[in-house]
């Protein structure tokens, strides 16, 4: 069996419905599992632009591509695995927080330059933007606390220009 | 034919293949379009958190959450559009920026407390978060410039705590 590694694809689709529903059942008929997904419209509202990391063999991942690029709605496909990209994504995360807590963690979301979203009196909600690996190394500092919430975003990744 | 209006739905999932496409399945069956998608794994990594946004009927959007609700891979569902919940979005940004229109541009990101992430002699690329409508002014504002490319995240919503 060939090593599974983490693939990023992002595509340029028409902002049409079923587009969503039949790219993830192409991933979905070979067993792949999505790790993320993100999408939405672009600037022109007739185009979406829909980004996607998944564990899968080199291999068979290029079949996927190539079922991806017979969709006659998608536009454009590129796989940004190893592409010199920028990558990014967002959490949004309630942490528990009593009193005696918040300081501690304030410090926390203010080192990785988060943004305080609402403040109660047993809890935060924030968000923190970064690579995947900052946003993981964040919330293990935050798992002693308690996480109660956690929305992640899935990676963007735009292409840097030239 | 009833006004369509925008919903934002929150759903806990099994983090298994096949569960993004089933659920997007559902929206494509009734023509729905998906207007943004997010998914990723939460902190528990054996779950996955999908957020949606569409446009629909009320009584439709009804019949489409009971079948979601149906899915055996889906632990909870929540309607978000009502709720006092924190609703935030990232968008990755490439904007033109010949040098004459660097500090402009440059004013506009730092306005809307955007990041600068790779810079060029004829472009800038920067995050920017914000509910969904700050992110529109931004672009609006950055529209006469060239937006070269855009990756949104789509929605991400939390409950606020009581």
């Amino acid at each position: 069996m060939e090593t599974r590694k983490k693939y990023t694809l992002t595509m340029l689709v028409e902002n049409e419905p079923g587009v969503t529903a039949r790219i993830t059942g192409l991933f979905a008929g070979r067993g792949y599992n999505i790790e993320t997904i993100c999408g939405a419209p672009t600037a022109n509202p007739k185009m979406s632009r829909i980004t996607i990391t998944t564990l899968a063999s080199p291999h068979l991942l290029a079949q996927c591509m190539k079922q991806i690029q017979r969709l006659v709605n998608v536009i454009k496909l590129r796989d940004m695995t190893g592409e010199e990209a920028v990558k990014r994504e967002m959490a949004l995360v309630c942490v528990k927080a009593p009193p005696a807590d918040q300081k501690q963690i304030k410090q926390i979301i203010s080192d990785f330059q988060g943004r305080l979203l609402d403040k109660g009196e047993q809890h935060l909600i924030f968000e923190v933007t970064g690579d995947e690996m900052t946003v993981d190394v964040m919330l293990a500092q935050l798992a002693p606390f308690g996480i109660k919430k956690l929305a992640r975003s899935g990676v963007l990744a735009l292409y840097r220009e030239p």
